[in-house]
């Protein structure tokens, strides 16, 4: 077996997601190499000592420098705040790392480029978490647009709704907070929810032409954690769009953290010539899937449980009929990036994937400033 | 236009959804027979009236006698308690009236086969109202087992869940309450909900062998609303029962009043070879259908939107995506009886099919009172 | 009992459904005024006969202007396609006519003024048939937004979709197909359908500020019905804008008949500060609510089968469980407006409502085409 | 930390299921023992080994006698087929082990007694797989029936419904098929699917009276994997039965391999006077709840997605809004038999809980044979 030596920064809610994925992948899926969780860095050594000794880290750094320099590391995974992808990545691809970084890619387009630039310079393989596309439902859906079972398309929507901001008493900034302060964050809603509805888009319908989108801030000040001040809210509480996609397919997109009764709403819908299909993240184990080739007699939405062992990924798991959950799409991500090096096809999305969606965050946020259509930018 | 002139006998809940249903059918469907609403029937002299004039009866009885009696009415339509079936059906058989007469046929099986010799000595019409089997997701369940789309059977359950009676202060007996009375009602939910239950199986899986039944009274005494005494409750509030099917499938059959979240739950699944089907009274405009010779990549549960015109009854009605309700089966019951006049190919359920329900129930109730199997008595 | 005399133009899906409502009302409500159809108007007289024959209607008449001149006319009601709405009802106005008017109400909004003008200086009792606010879970949703109980609005969505004109070779214009002819009917989706999605949430949210749409026609040439050659499209095939409700509130809207798998498929959610609600026209006896103030540990969406006595309108039909369809909410539309009558306190939407609903449509397609931003005009 | 040594037997899909548990608990939990897989032990020495490679065990056994007399062996975790628990576990219980066993307990009620014997006069911690009890939704509704929340109980329904033996192809006996053999499994689906069923029944509504039971051998010959000819079929394909608890409420339980379109449906609902609950493995992740209590204009099913950190177990893994899966039952299980460990209040199903499951199954088979009601041995 080789060894895939990972070094993880970040202690948080994808600290634990990844290192959950990376402990599990092997119990489940064949390959070469082998995953060792060999370093955990987080500022705070007593809270990085807590986090590798619970999930097995060999080593622990307080300075991501230094666990860049490491020699005996061969993967850097990203699980920090936003403001701080670019600088890690490049530096890590400097150093010739492997990269796996949480989305979203960047604070913005530039940004992202830089990173793009650095990975593919370096020829480090990279990847960006956007783990829904490895919900295996979601890659059913895939599977079923490319083999043309939907034909032309016409519509895409999509939506991410949640309701943990309603209250104006929750701070903003700090630990598990930082996602409502812009300096940490970016953006708000567009950034964090929107941009795993435009990749899951890209993937299945392909490149958005131009978006035109409105935002709005509810809450407009809010104390911050780390100031102990009421301040100005930077970032988007709700962002709604329309979009074209390169196809024709007309869009809706639209995404809130203000919507009651729904605490991570992500579903998607596609209408084609001859079937549609929905997904929702609520029930992430079933497709349902229209396909009016069906005998009028009996046509109607199909309640799929993607259970059966035919189904993506599913062979690996349990028998017919038994679910798994929201942590697996990242096993199965870390499945496929090993894949990716073994057979030299690597898997997406890579930084310059996740690049395509920033450009489109971007023209989206542009546009709600603008309060016009805005052209995607071409990746480059 | 024939002129088919009824007689009906009863105001209550089953009066209006009967007196309905003959307004409406000539809007919907094309016979040469049209409903003329000649006589309604009622011991209250007022309410007969006020009935009437609501829903156009041209003239008023308040003996049943004498609206059987009468040369201008055809058919005669029997709405009361149970209890009153048998005398009615008799002498309005005798007097060569049709008749269509509320379920269960009869208190009993002895009682029911004396109605079905009048009607078939007399060689007039009949029909119970047995609705349910034309609620258009129900036929289209015969229609797709008749073409043999499920093949061989193995299970067939099936449930009415209601939550109406759980109160200890309900009182039994009288308008309304009729059917907490055994002296009027004959039985509990056995004939009151299970007799639907029972009717639409033998019609869609064939003949009973035998029974198995338990039975509970959970409220032992109420007051009853005549006599004003608190008295014993002689009716069941729950019955559930194993069965066995000719064809060799295994049943369930359960009923209840004290089912919390049910006003009116009547289900049924049947399991073949290749193919299940589910329906649901609170949903009744839908149709589910498992297809196990669906590709199993996108295999599952079809939730069947019947309201296109080519699934039963639904050219009559609006356009695709517009759902019917409730009434609508009488109305197609209706439809059905007149086009077994007109084409000469009676429609069921017959007063002889639905004395088979009727051995069925009696079955179940010996059953329960015996702790063992029973074997259900042959039709002749 | 008043009479309230009925004469109605048009003999298509919409005829029906209100005949159908004046037939029944009368069994089910309880008011001084009866209805009664008086007479049917059709330039085809063969048809105009059938259909008066059909429904009881005591009278024929083929020029609308005939009907208008008629003394033994109360009430005219206009089922005929968009482009006839305006000198139709103009002149009713002129003749003291009560009006049920088809909605929308017009092709446009200087034409909707005109008759709102003509109404109003008239004085005649007029009302549009936007008949979903009727829907028993509708008003239920109106009844608890009224009755404070989601709080501040943040979000309203809307959808109608349908998938009825994806073939090429589907006709434009004449019976059955006006509805693809821009010179019959206006526009496409967004008068067809999103004018009810419009007319409900003005109802249950206010008046909306701006929008920014895009519209689509997918098919841009068909072959028409009347002068037999391909002519070009005129119609939008799809439409999605954003809205901004003067609430302060955000909004999605779309519609299209271009959605495999919907055949009617009109949907609402609302977002408020303490609870939600959904409803979906496919399963219209359904209400979907999500109350934030239940206790954490047993929240969730409620689905409520909108049948018992006490919740809109279902005191006048069966019994709890048992679903009304489609057709009962141009029962209650007729019920509201004559106990409008009755009361002096005429129901919704008048002419004048409905007059918003199209500054709606028309600042809809208006920033369709310029690409931006437009204001609603204000009803005046 | 205190080590909890594990010595597992067996390799299959359970070997699987428990293995993945102990790696996990202590990333999600926190506790002062350890779980260390200490010993993999199968009777093929490459099964064993590249179980134990893939799992991390630190060492192989092919003799399970050898591995319950090794001293660094804590806790022996049972995954063979039926036939071999009670002579595993009576020797592990003599050699001190704690032991976690595999469901059901026993082919047997004799034999269940001795196991519970030899546990007990050993004093050794000891615990069944009843699994489903740790469901979050499961135990969540277990909580609020404790609470009260349902008052008296008046109903009780459940059903284990798959579809993986239709086919008359399938061999019976040997690996992945021995659940067909009666030699190996003792019944067909009443121990391996009812046993499920019953253990949450016995765990939510208290003891079962008596039973009432039918079963039926769809196919009665199938070749032998181990043979290589046609055997008889000995096990139950299906199996239903009623039954009456000790508090008074009727059941009905059913369980088949013969139902299309369910690979693992097991379901249950209780009705009781003031609530009712549901529950459904396909979407384990949801409890329906509906409430009498609520105001009747908004009283329906709440369908309530366990992910809140305050639902039972959930504050232990991801944010609210993402589902935990079928494995997670596991994790629990373990968690649940650790705190009991260091608490001193032993967590169930232990021995003595699961022998009276078996006694119940005992009831169901001997009722099936006897056509008759017959009561549960009263455990001891």
């Amino acid at each position: 077996m080789k060894k895939l030596r990972i070094g993880l920064i970040g202690y948080g809610f994808m600290g634990r997601a990844h290192s959950n994925a990376y402990r599990k992948v092997g119990n489940f899926f064949d390959f070469e190499h082998e995953c060792v969780l060999q370093a955990a860095c987080a500022r705070d050594a007593a809270k990085a000592k807590d986090f590798a000794r619970r999930w097995g880290y060999q080593s622990v750094e307080t300075d991501w420098r230094k666990l860049i320099a490491r020699d005996d590391i061969d993967l850097v995974d990203i699980c920090v705040p936003n403001n701080l992808h670019a600088e890690i990545a490049i530096a890590a691809a400097k150093a010739g790392k492997m990269i796996l970084c949480e989305k979203p890619l960047s604070m913005n387009t530039p940004e992202g480029r830089k990173m793009v630039a650095a990975v593919e310079r370096a020829k480090v393989p990279n990847m960006v978490w956007y783990n829904y596309r490895r919900v295996p439902a979601v890659t059913l859906a895939k599977q079923l647009i490319d083999e043309g079972r939907l034909g032309k398309i016409f519509h895409y929507r999509a939506k991410f709704l949640q309701d943990w901001t309603i209250s104006a008493d929750l701070p903003q900034g700090g630990a598990g907070l930082w996602r409502l302060d812009v300096k940490a964050a970016g953006s708000g809603v567009t950034g964090d929810l929107l941009a795993h509805c435009i990749d899951t888009a890209l993937w299945l319908n392909g490149g958005i032409e131009k978006v035109n989108a409105m935002t709005e801030t509810f809450i407009k000040q809010r104390k911050h954690t780390l100031t102990g001040k009421v301040e100005k809210v930077g970032i988007d509480d709700a962002c709604a769009f329309l979009a074209r996609f390169n196809n024709g397919s007309l869009a809706t997109f639209e995404s809130t953290r203000y919507a009651r009764g729904h605490k991570a709403l992500y579903t998607f819908e596609i209408n084609g010539e001859h079937a549609s299909i929905f997904w929702d993240l609520h029930d992430l184990h079933r497709l349902q899937y229209f396909d009016h080739r069906d005998q009028s007699l009996v046509r109607g939405w199909r309640s799929i449980h993607v259970s059966d062992g035919d189904q993506p990924y599913m062979n690996h798991w349990w028998v017919p009929g038994l679910q798994i959950g929201y942590e697996h799409s990242f096993v199965h991500q870390v499945a496929d990036f090993i894949q990716g090096l073994e057979t030299g096809k690597p898997a997406g999305p890579t930084f310059r994937d996740a690049l395509e969606t920033q450009q489109v965050c971007d023209a989206v946020l542009k546009s709600a400033k603008s309060q016009r259509w805005e052209k995607v930018a071409r990746a480059k």
